[in-house]
Order: structure tokens, then sequence, then C-alpha cells
């Protein structure tokens, strides 16, 4: 079924090289459409909360619990077919296993399909799982609009058929004191997995971050050959200097075994000034560093303030951050991690245990205070591009130990809440 | 005289901010007129060569020589005023007092307004003056385009009236051996002479280069959080840390007494491809090397390719330098630099001797063995552009140690030649 399920995804919202499936755009509605249909024998009850995201839902043994399998299902443009999905069909397929086999799961078992999770559509992160619990800073809902067609997010959910106003009161369709655990199983968007030979990953936590996404360093433009070295205010040597020098902190940081990522993703003299025979007169920066400690994300951040000062003064430049964004570090439910680690052991599949460097919507759940699990698929070549390769062998590895832990006894879930 | 030009010059070609007097451009076309204008009651002979680059010549007391005072008229997009003009102005200036003395030059005095300097519109150095000696490159003549129209080099001399056919079979209206002395004066593109507070420069020579105009760091994508530190394959911080290496070698250079610039004028992650949360998989780099001494360039260029080596393989990138340019440095001429210093010394007017930065048409003239010299004129602000600020009064004193080295008498001109 679940072949079936990805089959059908992938070749109808085909955007050769890959896919693409734009946060409120047609492949999302396709793909919501899709999974009503493939669970539409289970006996399951649908709905869709105010944003559009989607329930659906096997009534359980007890009724008064409810556990969540959610992801989402929107892709990048010409992405690949299992970033989000994976998650949705691995709920779906669980699913299946209970009707299967005539046998009701210990909670109400919802399939949280969430939109919106890519953030190059609207430049906002969560807005699926933070709509779905109603806390959504309504502002947004008017004034994010998609990147590619400049609508904003109110008239996209109204063209879909949904209620932006009842986004921004707050709606939800989620009773957070019911939700006994929330899992997300994700495809891994890293190498760790894959190196090691190893087809799961029980995630410990998601890495929080900081950002500088819009950093400038300002010199001045001069000549090349004529602009002595004492007189320059050289952009680029002054940003070669900052990239340099936090590559050095990073190392250190990781000799210390503290974990870190230091990232420079964009880096641009002004195509419309710069020159090769010009002094760079102004470099557009932006950085990301992302730790599960919240400790060092702040003792990075009050590093680099009198680190680029120095540079600064140095270099006759400024650097001028700009706007700091981030999230904090969000932690996966240790009884959750356990539950999926006895669960891999009975059905004896490999597994580590692992931090994720990407957010995923998960962190929110966490914020709520929802007992919060994720489970990571071996994927080859990352993910946000077409190349991404989940084996399906992974994924049944993963869909095993997934029905495994949630058909443990509702006596095993009282453990979660503590 | 020169002050009415400079403001006709620029009021016509007024682009503001700045003005634009693109090469064979309706600019540069206006910009010829009026030379043509301001000389004709002089007595000069005018001529076109078959590039369009333009000769007004007052007949000399020997008119077995020629004195060319030379310099290019075009300017970058919204450029100042000054950068190329103030040589052409000089020269038409120059004739103007041997006029109004009832004097006639020692030998013939030429103003020769070369095209098409400004390598922004056709990406070639030197056209203009390549072209007046008839050793540009034929093949040129039909592959280069400018970079606004897209037409051929060919097509926009002929749109002007002038045979690039000829251009490419080598026809010059200059006869090398009868060339007693090429000078051009030119504003200075540095600030070293207005931090000197000084005038005018008597340049000793015309720094050479090598440049790799479109180097590429090649890495991969990845996951900003997600990707360990150990299989990243960053170009973003490979090229910070060439950019780094490349600077520490600049200062060691210069700590021994080495003439040496370094720029990194471009610099760019892909913007079609890059983004906050992930590695950077491709920089773009321009890198630009001059100095006034050949063996530095040559010894450089060598430290490059291993420093690259070493970078890529460390961190698991690849550098691909790309096609190697350059320029050879060009020596001006000693007796000539010494007839500038004596002319400034009469006129009491404080020179200081430097070398040029930036390449000049002069550079062309030097290769060919004709006795080259280079006048700077203090400068505001760099050139290219609006902002550039060279003051009257200092060219007025261009002017004076220009017009009394020009009417030097023949004997002192027998020794420029040796």
């Amino acid at each position: 079924m679940a072949r079936r399920l990805f089959d059908k995804l992938a070749r109808e919202s085909a955007d050769p090289p890959g896919v693409t499936r734009k946060s409120y755009g047609e492949g999302e509605r396709m793909a919501h459409a899709l999974m009503i249909e493939a669970t539409a024998g289970f006996g399951v009850e649908v709905a869709h909360d105010a944003a559009g995201n989607l329930f659906i839902t096997l009534p359980g043994e007890d009724r008064s619990g409810q556990i969540l399998v959610a992801s989402h299902i929107d892709t990048v443009s010409h992405g690949g077919n299992y970033d989000g999905a994976a998650g949705v069909v691995a709920g779906v397929a669980a699913q299946a296993i209970f009707h299967a086999a005539g046998r009701k799961p210990p909670f109400d078992l919802t399939v949280l399909v969430m939109r919106a999770e890519e953030s190059c559509w609207f430049p906002y992160s969560y807005l699926g799982s933070k709509s779905a619990l109603g806390i959504l800073d309504p502002s947004v809902v008017d004034s994010l609009k998609r990147s590619d067609t400049g609508k904003t997010l109110a008239e996209h959910m109204r063209d879909e058929g949904f209620d932006p106003e009842a986004v921004k009161r707050g709606a939800s369709l989620i009773d957070r004191k019911r939700v006994v655990a929330y899992f997300e199983p994700h495809i891994e968007q890293a190498p760790v997995l894959v190196n090691a030979g190893i087809p799961l990953g029980v995630v410990t936590g998601i890495r929080g971050s900081f950002r500088y996404r819009n950093a400038t360093c300002v010199g001045a433009y001069a000549h090349s050959g004529a602009m002595p070295r004492e007189y320059r205010r050289d952009a680029a040597a002054a940003t070669g200097e900052f990239v340099v020098r936090m590559d050095e902190l990073w190392e250190d940081f990781l000799a210390r075994g503290r974990d870190l990522t230091v990232t420079f993703g964009e880096l641009m003299t002004d195509p419309q000034q710069h020159g090769f025979s010009k002094v760079a007169g102004e470099m557009h920066i932006c950085l990301d560093v992302r730790s599960q400690d919240q400790a060092v994300l702040d003792e990075v951040r009050t590093l680099i303030d009198p680190m680029v000062n120095e540079i600064g003064e140095r270099r006759n430049v400024r650097f001028e951050l700009g706007l700091l964004t981030g999230s904090s570090p969000a932690v996966m439910s240790g009884p959750l991690q356990e539950m999926l680690i006895a669960a891999a052991e009975t059905t004896t599949t490999s597994y580590r245990v692992m931090a994720s460097g990407a957010g995923h919507d998960a962190a929110t759940f966490t914020q709520v205070g929802i007992p919060t699990a994720m489970l990571f698929i071996r994927n080859e070549n990352g993910s946000h591009n077409p190349d991404e390769a989940m084996d399906m062998s992974d994924f049944d590895h993963a869909l095993t130990v997934l029905a495994e832990t949630l058909a443990a006894p509702v006596d095993r879930w009282r453990l979660v809440r503590g």
C-alpha cells in the first residue's frame, strides 16, 4: 500500500526533475485527497481544521486519548517525494495494519497531515503545526505572501476553502490534554544513517538555531589595482575572515564535545555593483547556527558581536547583522524514545539514537508540552532535491517499529505523560 | 577652455547619477565631435582611423616626428566626467596654448582620442590603443559583443561609419618610428595623491595583472542543521579560507617590500540554489592580482594552485580556477619621467613619483616600444562612479606641466629614444 501511495504521489506531482507540491497549492491538495481516498475503507473519521490541516482518525479502544502520527506533504520546488510524505504514509499504513488485523488501536489513532512546512513558499517556520495547535501568530495570516504568487496566506487558505479568520482566532481541532503522544516519522536529511549503515534513527531532540539571514558587511568600492591595502575597506576580505573565524570557533566547540553547526549559506557581493577590478564595497551574508543546547546557542551568539566589531574596526568596514531569528532546541520525550527503542529491539531492527539537525513540526508540539517523538528513516542524497532516495525496505522497517509502538497496551502509554 | 569642454561633455552625456558615454555609442560620438569643434580654429589636421580613433594634429616645427597626447573619452555607466576625458582635454588645451602663443610645437602634436577603453562595454582590454596601433587580434572584431546591445564590435564600428575589415588587416594611422613620445594624463583612481595632499603624480609604471575572472569552488549542497561537519563539502567555508590565505600572502609580500595587490571583487553563492539553511554547494570567485613586478606575479600565480588544492583536499571541495587572463607590467620611459619632473620643478608644481595600479592604454604603447609617460591628476572618491571629483586647479597644474614638457626643444627629445 505504501509503495502504491508513494508512486501515485510522485506521478501526480511530477515536475521534472523531481516533484513539486506547493503549500496550499495543487500538489498539496492532491496529496490530501489521496490520503483520504486511501483510508476511506478503514472506518476513519475525516476532518479539516480552519487552516486546512487534515485529521484522519481511526477510532481507538479508549476514545478519551489520541495518538497523532503527523507530518507534512508539501515539498520544495523540484524536491523529492519522501520529505514529509514518508511520515504521512507511515501513519496511513499503520492505520491499514490495524484495519487489516481487525484490531482497534489503544487510543484514537490520528494521521495529521499538516500544511505548509516548507518555508520556501511562505517564509515562516511551522505554519502547519502552529495553526493545527491554534497558536499561529494572527498577524502573519494576512502578511505572509507565497513566494511564487505574491498572494497572502489568508487568500490561499480561502482559495482552498478554509477559514483564515478562524485561524486568527486560534481555532484548533486538537485537545492538547487528550493527546497521549505525537510521532513524526521523517527521512533523515543528512547522511549519518547512510554512512553508519543503519536504517532507523530514534531522535533525542531537534537542534535550535539562531540566524542572521540578512546580514551585510559594508565597505567601500575602489579600484582593485590602484587602491593601496592601507586605505581599503574591503567587504570581501573582511567577510572571508568572519567565515574563517566562525569556522575555527565551530571546530573548537566540537573539540570540547559541544553540539554545534555553523553555516554561511549565502555570501554575495552585489551583482549590480561588483566587478573583477573593484574592491568589494558590500557583501550579503547569511549565517545559520544550530545546537541541541540552548547554552551553546547563547554563548556563540554573544561571541559574534565582539568578533565582527573587531574585524570591522581593523579592516575599516562595518558589519550590520540585521534581524536575529531562530528557534529553541526541542527535546523529545524520553518515555516515547524508550518505546520506539523497545519496539526496534522486539522487531530486531537496528537503530541509532541521534539528534535532528533539521527543524520539524515536532518542535511545535514539544513547545506546548505534548510528548513528542521522531523516527528517522535512512535516506540517500539529502533532501530538498530530486535525488533524495529512501529505500522501501527501510521504510518498511520504520513502519514495523511504528506499528509495534502504536500497538502498545494502554498501560504502557500511562507512563508517557509521567 | 578646459572648464567649458568638461561642462559641455558632462551636460551632453548626463545620465543621472553621473554621465554615460558608451564605447561606440552616442556619448562617445558626441565627445569626439566636441573635440573636433574645439580645435577647429587651431589649424589642425583631423583624421579617423579604421577603428574610429580620432587624431587631431597640430603641425610641428619638425614634421618628421610626432608627439601623442592620448586618452579615451568613453565612460562606464553612470560614471564620472573625468576618467579618460581629462587626458583628452589636456591635449586639446595644450594645443590651444601653442595656438594662442602663435608657436608651433617642436614636432607634430597629436591629440589621440581612443575608443572603447572601458571594458564594461566590450569585455577586452585596450581595444582603442590596440586598434590604433594596428595590433588588435582580428578575431575579436566579430566576436566581441557590446554588453548592452549584444551587437558585435564590427557592427558597432560599421554603424559609426568605420571599417572593421581594415581593422582586422591591421590598418593604422600611427607610424611607430615617427612617434617621439606618448603622454597620457589621467585622473588618479585611488586616493594616494588626495591623502598625500599633492596634485600630480609622475607614473613609473603600470601594474600588470593576472586574473581568474570566473573561478568556482564546487562543493555539495546539504542541510545546514543536519549535515555533520565531517561530511560537509562547504564551498563557502573553503572559499573563505582561500580569501584569508591570499590576504595573508599579500601582507607577507608587502612586508618584504614587494609590490602587490590582491582583490576578490566577486564572491557569490548561487542565488538560484543557495539558502539560509543550506550548506553552500558552489561559489563563484573572481580574483585579481596585480604588481609592477612580473616576478611577483609569476611567484604568486605558482603559489595559488597548491594553495587551492590543499584547501580543496582537506575540505572535500574542488576549486576550478578557469581561464587565466592578465597583462604584463608596463614600464614608463625614464627620460620622459625626467622631462615631466623637470617641468614640474620649473613650474614649482609639487608631484609624487608613483605606480599606476589601474591599467591604461599607455601599456599598449610601451609594448610596441614607444616611449610612454603618464601624468596623474589628484581626484577624490575614486573613478567609475558619479562622485569622482577632480579639482580644476589640479587640472591646471597638470596642463601647465604638460605644456611646459611639450614645449621642450627638439634636442631635448632626441634623448628620449636613447
